[in-house]
């Protein structure tokens, strides 16, 4: 039998926490030697998600409380809030720099010091490791990702927009400007925190916009989209929040450039995801489901025509918390440990 | 006491009639003396819509069964699937030519008979109906609606767009090339017709556009925005199926023409709804919610600046059982009796 | 025109505050004056509930600004937490003891001192006002409602089991022991607070009990159903969690005292509410689903035979903001005042 | 590397269809070779189920154009609708007698005859399979199961039933008389027939019981209890539906027999099932969520003490797709066929 990692979960008693634990509980090559929560430190995992009651696990603990230095661990996930995640990175890796590291937050998706300070508001606390860290969108950038000790996990909404468009941008098959990415999300991206805005009463039976002409996660599309299409590229981009758990759908407005027309542009995503494990385009004028992707780190991709003519009509679908994050992250693993890719990642979706 | 109109909803099983026969009931100038449904005639409103069980309603009847020339109807509602409905009231008004008509079908919204016969793929059956029939978008046709013997109540996806748009096409204050115009709908608007599609288990906890790049809608819009801008206008529109039952949240984008800013665009519609009773046009840069309308005739409108220079997001959110059809259409009722337009419209909105 | 109370509502940042707000608006004879909410003073209605931003409302202000020897208020109603509801109301009808009071919490329901320090675990800060206190269940004790000058609204759950259970405790028509109440509540019934167990996430998709055992609802029916029954009643009752906003359904299961079929309890309870305006006894068979009474103050009730002999099961549905909350209020308001019992109150249900 | 089995799924368009697709894809010694549907024949699978666009699968073809005899299939999964497969299995066993037969309908649960067409209303067309037959509720009947060529797999009321009620009717640790069953499901469970009292908007925001008094489900209840305690036992029982796709949460009211306490019952169970790999017992006095279990072979069962003295409310919770049908016919297939029970069937629960 082939030999385990042990894994650290830093921030289990989060949603993606939990969606790490599901996943890497299952995982054959994943040992779960620590978990740690900051509220709930002392507690065990089956009394903050009792889905886990079944299951034999780490209690949760502060992240102070275990021995970086001493605990042998091999991959240490991070699920914590942005702004705090940088510092607690930086520590450990002091402390224990052989240790691989997947930050799901969005601390250090971003090259560029100055972009961060001027999104964030604040100079970053570990500069030194911003640089370091290999982008981790893994259809994009495989290759620097497998020679990372550090990953930036990408955001959920940037994942399902581009997916769809960075290929597109490298083609120079699309117009860069007028570019209109219309998201939608379920509940689980806003997190766990008590606030009363997440609470069902105020987000079921109904549908909203947020966020709008102003979120954070365009910092990170900037980035990747110019960097893709080797010019400066600045997307119109609109979160929604629909009540539901779990799925982001995308629905992006392109107009095809030197006379591109919507069939050619499923075609060069059909064909740059040929031979993705998780992105599968569906066929020319078929659009995606979130529901037919939930709890599997599939993508799904569709085009259409639109009727004006010259513009296509991409929707992707996805889940959030799986190749939106937690899913994702596993994947980043898989790269950074040598594994196959797909390993421990072969979830059929749940529909119904 | 005021008099009281006598009514007859033709097709009261459908959501659309019972929203009718909801808001009727409390109107304190109408009586409902005749019910109609296809397959369930012969069945009481209460087994059919049980919240009407403490009621005294007439019998679901067949529209053979009642004798229009005899029946002293004031006013017909029509909430009949679209193509049969124009047959059905061509006949009625052969019978019974005093009778006005409140049409929630699609059938009398296109004044031209080309574009019907291309959208719908066969000519219309009562085209000198259709020539006379208004367009009852009221905000913006009150003038002919007042007049009218017969209204083609609007859509729900297009009063979404068309009452934050009409204004701001009328002022020739944007862009009318790459308007983008992204719907999301509660399942209500799918009817109730037994449909595999339309299950709970198939559309809850998921979220999808549908029809993309050619829904029915777009022909509706076609004509009143070219009608508005005075020269061809042709958007782009997604509809999307969001897991609620009521409510249309519309994400528009557009470009400011001639250097209108965003705030120069929302200072045109909160003008030109000042003194409207179901329009509320909120703060400059805030969004509305659908919740915060459910059940009531009430659309809100807001509009924020987008990053990218000059582009501006309106969004705009209805109940499309009630703006966006039943009560539109009593709305359109009390103009063609000379009832002030509010008369039994003033539900405040049911949240949470 | 008939003259307007003047109103205050304290608490109107909760949901049954908002509640209170949307039925008030429409009640011919009612003012709104003044509202109160504690850490959202200062702000206007339309910012914590948007729904509300079409209309002119009185600012939220905290308790203490108002000067209530002065504001000629005829009425108050308390949508406040319970326990600190008692010192409130005894302050306020020590400065002004002419208004009327609808308190819709927990705090003067028993009126045995000793029980509700037995539940509660302290003594009650108001113990005269607690032996003066009406029990507000209208269809039970109307006679004394009438001439109270504080009303204790009753609790949601317990409205929906004494409507069905008290009439037939009374006609001795049903075994005392061994009644089960599982009890199954919208979201709603939890408030507002922003707490982790009640985000969308959490309580979406599934379905829970909670409390199971010994939830402080049953003080109320011991108290009540004792009464009734003239002698000592101790129900099992069991409250759910469903994943919807309103609606509170109880199915009760019973067995037949002294030879009485369920056919037998189903005429003692459509004798009992033959004439009564918000309870609605459905055919023998029949049992009624929540989202038909939904916003307005209706309660259905449904009885049917079970197979095993002697036992029938009773189901009752109602909104537990409205006949379980703020429209119960309403009514116990328009009591106290003199006015029709059904005053401001004929929302007909809003279904889908 | 272990052989597989070759499979069937007949009534693979349905949703336990789907099921049995979802978790044998994933089984490491199960091939699917046939998927059948009646309306659906001639469809790929993706076209039905989008979810399963990535994987190869058979397409669906008609039950009669496979040649039984020939090929080679060494177990069928039948998820058809009751009444009709009956007959086909007794024609498919007619010609390949060999072939394992795993039936998620409840045409053989069962065994005695005159049970069968007293609930069902006429006789059974294969009795001789009928006697043969074993009931599948694996953690009751393992034995029988494993010499079986026929497995009935239980309903998924009656296993959320029998899982916590068997063992203490076995023990004689209850009373046989005024056992109560309150039991509430997910949509999912009323299948994908498209019925009007199965849309979204006609069941979503609301909750209701149905079959009051007379669900088909008892029958499979008095043979297995009746069975258990050794004498007649006849349960009250009524289910209800839950805005949600999947899950069912039973509250089971008991009253201990000679002087077992809820604690003592608690006991029982526990020890039950100390070593049982797809049911788990909470702590005394906690209680399950169906949303910790969805997804995952799992049932979580807890025991309250109630406050009436001597009685106990007991709540189990499964995913009636998984343990209440799909899974546990895999738990049925892999003792059939000598697997460790639980391959394949090690999901975590998809929690939020």
């Amino acid at each position: 039998m082939a030999s385990k990692a042990k894994i650290a979960v830093l921030g289990a008693s989060g949603y993606t926490g939990a969606e790490l634990v599901r996943l890497l509980l299952r995982h054959p090559r994943a040992d779960l030697v620590a978990l740690t929560a900051d509220r709930k430190a002392g507690q065990q995992m089956r009394a903050v998600f009792p889905q886990f009651s079944p299951f034999a696990l780490p209690p949760l603990v502060s992240i102070e409380s275990i021995d970086w230095a001493a605990a042998g661990i091999d991959v240490a996930f991070c699920a914590l809030p942005h702004g705090t995640t940088q510092t607690v990175i930086r520590d450990l890796l002091a402390k224990a720099p052989q240790i691989k590291v997947i930050d799901l937050s969005a601390d250090f998706r971003l090259h560029d010091l100055a972009a961060y300070e001027r999104w964030y508001g604040h100079p970053h606390q570990a500069p030194e490791l911003q640089k370091e860290a290999a982008y981790g969108l893994v259809e994009i950038h495989r290759r620097e990702i497998r020679k990372a000790r550090l990953v930036a996990n990408p955001g959920c909404y940037t994942t399902g927009a581009q997916l769809p468009l960075t290929p597109l941008l490298k083609a120079k098959a699309i117009e860069t400007e007028g570019i209109v990415i219309d998201a939608k999300s379920g509940m689980t991206g806003a997190g766990r925190a008590a606030k009363e805005a997440m609470l069902f009463s105020e987000v079921s039976e109904g549908f909203h916009a947020y966020g709008v002409g102003h979120h954070r996660h365009m910092a990170e599309l900037d980035q990747e989209f110019s960097l893709a299409a080797g010019k400066d590229v600045v997307v119109t981009f609109t979160p929604h929040l629909v009540p539901m758990n779990r799925g982001i759908l995308s629905t992006i407005y392109v107009k095809g450039g030197r006379e591109r027309t919507a069939q050619d542009l499923h075609a060069i995503l059909a064909e740059f995801y040929a031979k993705a494990d998780f992105v599968h385009v569906l066929a020319f004028g078929e659009t995606p489901q979130t529901r037919h992707v939930r709890g599997s780190n599939m993508t799904f991709i569709g085009v259409a025509k639109d009727r004006v003519p010259g513009r296509a009509i991409i929707v992707s679908a996805l889940d959030n918390l799986v190749k939106g994050a937690s899913g994702q992250a596993i994947q980043n693993m898989n790269l950074v440990l040598g594994y196959p890719e797909t390993t421990g990642l072969d979830q059929v979706a749940l529909f119904p």
